[in-house]
């Protein structure tokens, strides 16, 4: 049995004081297929260094900024060298970390969405690709093993041509104005300097589109968007209703909402084909049920009968014990992780890899945003899919 | 005790070979308040006469045509006569009927679509209200007790001020083309010349626009629609689409499909306030979400703790002993009886009578047909609400 | 077409102030295959009066007694005299007035448990075969369409030989003392003069013993309950958990609860053979669930793609449009009539007819009444079936 | 901000080809809360080996026996000497390795059932007690924060007093005979020598029991259990269903069966109490129902409101976004690792540590697997509980 040693990474952002970094710290060691080397966790200094200490990490590789992480970690031997790290920073400092990081050589991990504009995500992929780099953007949601068995019975043809989707992403806690109330969460989120052009739209319609784009394959060729900002005082929008119509003659709706009072995380898909259609949610992910015109609905379970190669590879223990979350974003660490040990070894990632969200869905993504954004600038007139302006 | 008899009812349409005719007739006979007393049940002479039989109407109340029937009823004596004459014929023959119905003094319960055109509806509309006669449009998903604690809940203010609506209607069962293998629900429905401009809009759209405003009050103040034909060859849409934006800034997200392999019947409603919201779907009638931003989600059901008058008014065994459609479509009657016996003791009708659906809820959802069509035809251009163009 | 006149029947009990009169006559009117003719509805003359005038009696078919009725209806033309008599009054009645119903040469349908000892259920079975004349017993679940796909599917060994069996019958609506509060449901059946040997046990776990019977065509062999009254002062038990043992190794676990504080009408079974399961849940009649070893989990729907020939007998309207508790219990009627009409018409019952409950079934759940109190009585000993002491 | 290291914990059992070692380590990692620094993994020394070089493992730290490892570690410096050992080892030989890894001064922590006799698990009880060293027992569900949340609920007398418990802990991955086609986790669960007296009871069976208690705080008083091995040929009960009787009143019925063909993981509890009952499912485990006899029955869900600080110390990600099975299970492991850190500080746990189960649970298991079996074996006879026989 070879055995192979865990990938290094090094973090940016995500110190104790900061949320998402919690969640991909334990996302990275659930598989022990990570190991956290170094990091630049905030831009506190005392804040970093007690992060360090709280992680381990070694005095020396708690970095007090980006810059130095990347000469710090350069500067050490090859096989102690942090190889991928993770951007956890706020949207508005993605494009300049990751570009900095992939021009020193590192694999990259960024959160969603990848940059402030559909160029600089260009940018990266460009020079991703050009350097033989991982680029991978944090759609995690396609990390469900029951997302992936979707994505694979729509491949198959089970349902279809795919003629309609239903994606919608509903969440109620920015109900109130709780961006007033110190929450921080919420405060950079709805600042168009940090956030982007998107409000509801870049933080969870975002991930609607790309489910939809993993799930079914299908191209966007033009849209018409809604957006509101309910609460009063708002930049940003906090609701959005958009129409797609898809190449080949598709249809979809795609909604996102942070107004929904009382929803928690009601991210859903349902896609309809010719002759059948499948549902999933976020929030029950363990399911996928698989409609037919000539069948009784089958409940597609993790671990159960009928669930695939891609659904078991993401997948962890038994049927019945409920894998969740932390689970999902964990196998896109696993992909990452993945590509990096690929390009190390000089050959084809494995399908956990290949199913990774990468620069291409990441620039995709924030190009959606400006699409909805000058659509509803202009009364929600059907907006054709451009790449660039 | 006063015993008050059942109001008597006749039929035009709803023949042995018709399918609604059958539910009209089970949702009337469940409660003993109506009788049926006369019927034009077809144009096929023989279907006619059997049916008459079929159904226990004494021959000489068996009429061939709705002419027939109306002069052959106004000659009878008063307590004999049909009162309510209901009206379950096709589309393309509601306006003819219920106004040669009204005009000779009869109450009229006619299926919805109301008429063809919304000048039609606004014209019984006008009759009826002159005549001091019902007349009740058959939104019978509005007779279900839990949509009435939703309408009841939204009233009172519950949720708050209304922000969002996501209503849908999502079938299944005209995703191949059934209407050229003979099935005849299929066949009228895909019909221009039978069932109007609207196809999914008008089959069920028309619900999802009733249900909206039966529930939340609110009013459209401009649309944005985008139908489909997706099953090749089909004259009318089998997909709607409808961005809504309500006077006083709610907004809202429609869709009607008949394309949606594997669906049944699958209508929801879920509302969003300021404050809270709720969540009903038809395929389990029984229960009503109402959700907070304070509280955990509670879970209404009809005849238990929490649920109020209207519900209680329109349920008939105790919780846990699920009622349906057909007792739903039954409320509808006794509120059309009730209109009837008010109308004969020229008193206000009860709160069954008042959350009876009426030509004003017919005549608004032909306008909506109308006006979606208008916007999809100018590329889903926000068409402004206006009574008449 | 030939068309028959609907089957005229009678009714013991169920005046205005009965609540389970309501549902037969709601469930007999649905179809229209029944029509009420004649009725002794009260003990209190003003009150069968005042409820055959709102059921639309004529007044000399309003009695004052079941002997006056059976007397009245026997001086009646044979083409005008009621055929099968309803009997709708408590438990302590039914079998005096079924034998005489019986001995006059009237069908009979009885409200469950059939009798308050197995030896009248006999009786009554043996005097039915013996006059040619259909005896049915009130198991208004077993008309449930998805319990009979249940019944179909598991006869045709598509979930193997079955093991075990979990059937629970769980309300909540005896929780506190509402017999002493004067709830009419309440006292009569808290009363064992009235009620029988069995509280729950009798009101709903005679309900769980044929529901389970049905479904599984199993034989009990032996049994080991163990009952308990929960609310101080209650003469019968309130809450029953008793343990099967079937004929052929099978196993079953049945509970029976009106103390299960906040439950409606909590009935559900499952049953598990060698090569799959299946679910069914009366709050959500219109599923069943069908699992295997090899296979997902399929959910039948009521008129959906899968469901046979039996479910769609006792069907009335499409997919997605929900039947209850009412159709059901109609169906129990609906194949009461057939029983009649092959009766009249000296021919073999159709299967709607041959799948309604009879007095084999009815002295069955007495007989298991009977049983699980002995076993109680003996510390829950393991007590062997025999039909009679 | 104090910042502290986190505990160290070696292992016993669980190299690459074992399963749940794979779930200990995955949960202990999950919140960088512990830290794996040596193991014992395997008895066969290349896989031991293997496995402790996959796992990051110093060589020197990488044992080939339970006692290699207590002496090895014992020779280290106290603050890198691993503080305590997690047992994953099969049943038999929890006992042996438990008390000598407690013997030698470290904390353990083992998978139930603790012991193969319950004086076994007592002597364990005993010597932790005396030695101040946490005796945690890996009775994993009751990590979940709703299950907590249940308790809480219960303690404060949110539902009166209990009345009636239903358990369930219903599997179908033994319906066939697994154990001869070389499944591993079948192999030794169904071998009396390595799993003790209980197939089903003791796997899964004293999950039920413990969940019970954990929530209600219900004491058993009496048992009566029927067991069975429906597979041919398999030596324990592959099928449990007991009737408790608990000390005040209360009752319950507890099934366990690994042949309910086409279940996952179906383990579930619902408790009623003279006011309101509650229920939760561990397949959807992030949702807890709270039923009323006056209120509609609510949903409390992790994160939502309502949902108190037990279940929020549990807890990682807000609302919506799902924790599951190893996330619960990384809730005994941080309970542990507060026991340890409680001791080194002399100091009382906090509450996610009083949370955690110790050896009082662990016995308690024990003694009831001994005595459902004693109760079979005298043909279910309700046998009283006694600590020892």
């Amino acid at each position: 049995m070879t055995v192979q040693g865990p990938v290094r990474y090094a973090m940016l952002g995500g110190g104790l004081d900061a949320f998402i970094g919690g969640v991909h710290r334990r996302a990275a060691a659930l598989d022990g297929e990570l190991t956290l080397v170094a990091g630049a966790l905030s831009r506190d200094a005392q804040i970093a260094r007690d992060s360090g200490a709280a992680y381990g990490l070694a005095p020396d590789r708690t970095y007090l900024s980006a810059e130095a992480l990347i000469a710090g970690e350069l500067g050490r031997d090859g096989d102690e060298r942090a190889e991928l790290i993770s951007i956890v920073t706020p949207n508005f400092l993605h494009y300049e970390q990751a570009r900095a990081c992939l021009e020193a050589g590192f694999h990259v991990l960024v959160e969603k969405p990848m940059t402030m504009t559909s160029g600089e995500a260009a940018e990266l992929e460009s020079i991703a690709r050009a350097n033989g780099l991982a680029c991978v953007v944090m759609y995690n949601y396609t990390g469900y093993p029951m997302v992936r068995e979707a994505r694979a019975r729509c491949a198959a043809g089970e349902i279809g041509t795919v003629r309609k989707v239903f994606v919608e992403y509903h969440q109620g806690w920015l109900s109130a104005k709780v961006e007033a109330e110190g929450v921080p969460q919420a405060e950079w989120r709805t600042d168009p300097k940090r956030a982007g052009l998107g409000g509801a739209l870049g933080d969870i319609g975002s991930h609607a589109e790309n489910l939809t784009s993993f799930i079914t394959g299908l191209e966007i060729e033009s849209l018409s968007a809604d957006l509101t900002s309910f609460v009063p005082g708002r930049a940003l929008d906090d609701d959005a209703s958009v129409l797609l119509r898809f190449a080949g003659g598709a249809k979809g709706v795609l909604t996102a909402s942070q107004i929904c009072a009382g929803e928690g995380n009601g991210f859903s898909i349902r896609v309809y084909g010719d002759k059948g259609g499948l549902r999933w949610r976020q929030e029950q992910p363990e399911a996928l049920e698989l409609l037919s015109l000539d069948e009784p609905t089958r409940e597609i379970v993790r671990g159960g009968p009928g669930a695939g190669s891609d659904a078991a590879e993401g997948s962890r223990i038994p049927v019945g014990h409920p894998e969740g979350f932390i689970e999902a974003f964990g196998n896109i660490y696993r992909g990452a992780a993945e590509l990096v040990r690929a390009a190390r070894e000089a050959r084809d990632a494995s399908s956990m890899g290949q199913l990774t969200p990468t620069a291409v869905a990441g620039r995709r993504g924030v190009r959606f945003i400006e699409l909805c954004v000058k659509s509803a600038e202009q009364d929600s007139e059907w907006t054709p899919w451009s790449d660039a302006d």
